[in-house]
């Protein structure tokens, strides 16, 4: 833990589950709609303290977790959710000290959590192909204290990745079957993939070519993640939840007998 | 990655979704339904090689993720799934370096997966007043490469936990209520705290017990799984599946104004 | 099946998915934001034909089902979903010339759909304290062709229903509990019960109060539903979804030996 | 109701949520595991009623319901549970008096369930081409009270249905794409259809063939089932649930304007 905040560390102000942000400590004022903060006043304060806007609504000043900080992201694309994230983490058994392709970079939020995984000395190496992403992830790096870890490439890299015995890939886009050949070349033996595909068609067609492509110990599994009511004698699920984001893939690269 | 297996490393031995095992390069042969390996002849070999037994079947010779390790875990009691510990570490927001406590350990499984989250410079303390528990979740540690950043502790810390100031508390016991207080006391402003529970009145008893003794930002959800066929032209869920595992509670130690 | 709509009928006049309505066969123009129907035009029709607006926009007249209806009602209270209204019909095994009672009415939906099931000779007595709510559920159920059936009753039946030797009973309010007593007086033996509870707190009362007031296998269930895209090359779960309405719990009345 | 059980009646003897048997009452014994008793004892008593075996174990004597009949079928194929049997009753719209056909009849399960949904002058058209099949369903069928309600066809409808004007039609086959266009020639104006599939592909086809072929209206739904423990104090779900059973497809039948 950060031991207290310093002018240019990054703040989760958190009022509510509805209403919290993330910003950074510097000269200025942070408005909510119920008042407003000085947000020189944060430093030198430990996290996890409560203060209290010019209106005397208290706000609690949390230190970002890197899911905090995913979630504040621009998201030109759509973003991942913490069940499928959380998960693929694990079952990638991502350490520090492991390098990792990825792509598609889109938002940069996946990106973000490998990082902060495989830190303080691995790498991760992101392709995006579309300009304009790769910028708005770069920038939403920026926000998280592992972007030093992060070797962001504008290429397409269906005709091969640049790097070799990598630990981890990742395979966030539309037609991820045209990166499984890329990715066995990239990945040390053993190595594992994890592929994101929203749709059944493109989870059909991913597996087939895993399949086909010196892949075993395939799984398959979609998250369904229910937010639940806890007030005391009123528990249940929430009346509304995320109905799907993607199907998760995972499978390890086999090398054959020579 | 292992650049290659060496005498005394863990291999997992992959044969198909239902048939696969953990085991030690040694001395002697590991036998299958379908012939035997001879175990010194994957020294020296990079993982994910395929190799084959005495009657040809072909399995592949993994490096073991800590999601394997903790499957293969003798178990004295349930143990948690990657659809929660995934998610829990996600938002915990382990990272390199971290201290946590946990209570209780039970077969360990948990405290495996955490101890990998904040390697390798991290450290757990792990609480377990069952001794036979303690034990069986020490064995079960030595199978990973993070036993050494683990404390056994063979005390109920419902008085206290002997620790200070740690990033993230971990709850995975019967009346985890009883342990939010200590809780509170040993994590660091904006720690983070999360629970499994069972059942929907334990949820509901530490949910109050979080509001009422200094945590905020309290989410309480529900994970489902569900794993998929995925041959070609047949993709469809799974005809049975977990139905139910525990809740997952997370929130954060906030300390008031002064 | 209608052989052809004729003056007073209602109809389902279909465009998409988002777009549909219900209205009542007569004199005057239906409005849609792509040209006018003269409802005159569709009498005489059969029923599915597909006709076009002023603007040429086509769209399908189709005779309503009970569940087109029930979509259609105003609705005071939160209304039960096709998944809960299906499941609990068919575990009611509801059947022509059934006796049902009811409480509470609500907007009738449910009034509505036990009704259906029991046509043309049964009968169900619905029960609201909520002088307002009847009036609605009133209004709701003339919409459809199974009112003359219903009974209503502006009562609170804690001290218990009017009837006796009903072949179901159904609770949809607050404190389902408290119905308990009152439906097994008024159930026939091995008559069965249903109850609605959005919260795990009531689930687990009226379970109590069942298991201690003479009935017998009792089950309770979630139900959660899950709609589709289908378009080919696309499938996929939509991407939000209801996540809860109520439990539903079923049991049946035994009578003791004598 | 049943005014009391009379010899030749079916009856449902429920012991507990494990262990309830479907016998008819007739001279002889019915063992348990804890004892016997004379079946002749349950004539004249009235359903629901508790009696106790040889050994002194309660047992209640309930009339089956059409779901407790279907549940006791010998099953050669998969059969279809409670929540997509209600589901797709519900919003088949199907009521007293009703005609649908149906394909295939696999053990009959919603053969019956329809025919109890349209009883007592409805009629159910049910097409097999597996004579082995067909039956093992009439035998099923004779369990109920309304089997003869039930034409059984051992023929292949793909070439055309024999019968015209149906308010419904329901698929249950593999390749249930060939019957879209044989239903559709079936059906009345705006009558319902409902296909059930296991997998996405097929899925996929359906939807594609109705959209293709005069239906309108379509709903591709999968519901999940999770059953709850109740006990006061340790409510939770199951620990295992069914994890998919069969996407259910409804669509409507749209005649195009002459």
């Amino acid at each position: 833990m950060t031991a207290t905040f310093k002018e240019g560390d990054l703040v989760l102000l958190y009022q509510d589950p509805r209403r919290h942000w993330i910003t950074r400590i510097r000269e200025g004022r942070f408005h909510t709609h119920r008042g407003y903060l000085d947000l020189k006043d944060l430093i030198g304060l430990e996290p996890g303290r409560l203060v209290k806007t010019s209106l005397g609504q208290p706000i609690a000043a949390f230190e970002p977790r890197i899911s905090d900080l995913v979630d504040s992201f621009d998201r030109p694309t759509q973003i991942l959710y913490p069940k499928d994230v959380g998960y693929a983490l694990y079952r990638l058994g991502l350490k520090s000290g492991d390098t990792v392709v990825e792509v598609g970079t889109g938002s940069g939020a996946l990106t973000a959590a490998i990082a902060r995984s495989v830190a303080p000395n691995g790498r991760v190496y992101t392709y995006e192909n579309r300009r304009e992403f790769l910028k708005s992830a770069q920038k939403n790096l920026e926000k998280t204290d592992v972007s030093q870890l992060v070797t962001f490439r504008n290429v397409d890299p269906s005709e091969g990745f640049l790097e070799r015995e990598v630990d981890a890939a990742v395979i966030d886009l539309g037609d991820p079957w045209k990166m499984v050949q890329p990715a066995w070349e990239a990945l040390a033996g053993g190595g594992v993939l994890a592929g994101f595909t929203p749709t059944m068609n493109q989870l059909e067609k991913l597996a087939e070519a895993l399949r086909m492509n010196g892949f075993l110990a395939l799984e398959a599994v979609e998250l369904l993640v229910r937010e639940f009511k806890t007030e005391t004698g009123k528990v249940r699920p929430e009346s509304r939840m995320v109905g799907h984001t993607a199907y998760v893939t995972i499978a390890r690269k086999v090398v054959p007998k020579e």
